[in-house]
């Protein structure tokens, strides 16, 4: 669930603004997928969900504030999903398995968002990007400890750089939000299961 | 070299107006890439020119000229490496490795119009869309083939749909885009020998 920036609101009326600031986040990404954050107004925001835009400021001070939590649920909704994958039983190739699997049905489950958090994060300014990416744990930092850990622990190959290792695994992952859609979900388990044969494969140490 | 659509320019001008179009599809190239292709007006591509509006239209009848110009001229130029890399001597896992390296090769020499080419190919009506990857050869198809001619002579595993694999070989690579930058070209060799590490040990049947 989100946050709302704004939180001066009177109890009574909390419900329904909730629900309208959940209603601005799902429209701002359609819109922002369609059309790129530069080329979405608030006028645009406000027009489709049949408010003024001048309502949009009892939530947010500027379209950016939209973009940096819209960023940021992404970010956060698909690090959940990612941290219970890492905690499966097993070798470090067990967990990577397990984590390629999770981002996989991550990615599907939430396309556009996804698409909308790899173009326009760009869009921010340094200091929103640090903040949503630069906690304890993001993405890279995990699939990086579990490629370190399976190098000690002998089941990862170790002539490879773990932190570039882990920006090429997350970004062949990450890609497939070009061609993965909902409406193909047939095909998910598929799609995994190419996934987790080629990278597991190629990053197995001989004998694993 | 592009071809500038309007030909009707007496041959003593060709030359200048060449050299002008050139520039109009570089400076609209970084700027799709800035502000995406929906948030770039031909008012702002003339104006980085410093030109008239006005004189954009001696060229193109409409922004989307621009585009598809852009895109096709994106994709035939990495074509033309990716054949000549496909050409190696060799086995079809031999073929694959010099693909790999040919492709990253090219997006590191051309990040922003191959970023381009990936997030705007959906702004282009899908005839034109056919027209640009409809031909006889693309990237897909071109994966695809040297996929099957492994798995036919036995240095690929057969574990494997050559389509999906295509797929997931062609994004992975050009997932790089995000991250492989210019000026940071000193890393270019470990990243090319990164790839086909991973990708190769996880294609080639066993032995190979």
């Amino acid at each position: 669930m989100s946050t709302i920036p704004n939180r001066n609101q009177p109890a009574a009326t909390r419900k329904p603004r909730e629900e309208r600031w959940s209603e601005i986040l799902t429209v701002a990404t359609e819109l922002f997928y369609q059309k790129g954050y530069e080329g979405t107004s608030l006028q645009e925001i406000a027009e489709r969900l049949g408010i003024m835009k001048g309502s949009l400021y009892y939530y947010i001070r500027s379209k950016e504030d939209i973009l940096f939590v819209v960023l940021n649920e992404a970010h956060k909704a698909g690090l959940e999903r990612m941290t219970s994958a890492a905690q499966v039983e097993g070798t470090a190739l067990d967990r990577l398995r397990a984590m390629i699997i999770a981002h996989i049905r991550s990615i599907a489950d939430n396309v556009i968002s996804t698409a909308v958090f790899l173009n326009e994060m760009k869009s921010l300014p340094q200091e929103s990007q640090d903040k949503i990416l630069g906690g304890a744990v993001n993405y890279p930092k995990m699939f990086e400890q579990v490629l370190r850990e399976g190098m000690e622990e002998g089941t990862i190959r170790q002539d490879l750089d773990p932190k570039l290792t882990a920006t090429i695994v997350l970004g062949s992952l990450n890609s497939t939000h070009r061609w993965l859609h909902p409406e193909r979900h047939g095909n998910l388990r598929k799609v995994q299961d190419h996934f987790t044969r080629i990278l597991i494969s190629g990053l197995a140490s001989d004998g694993n």
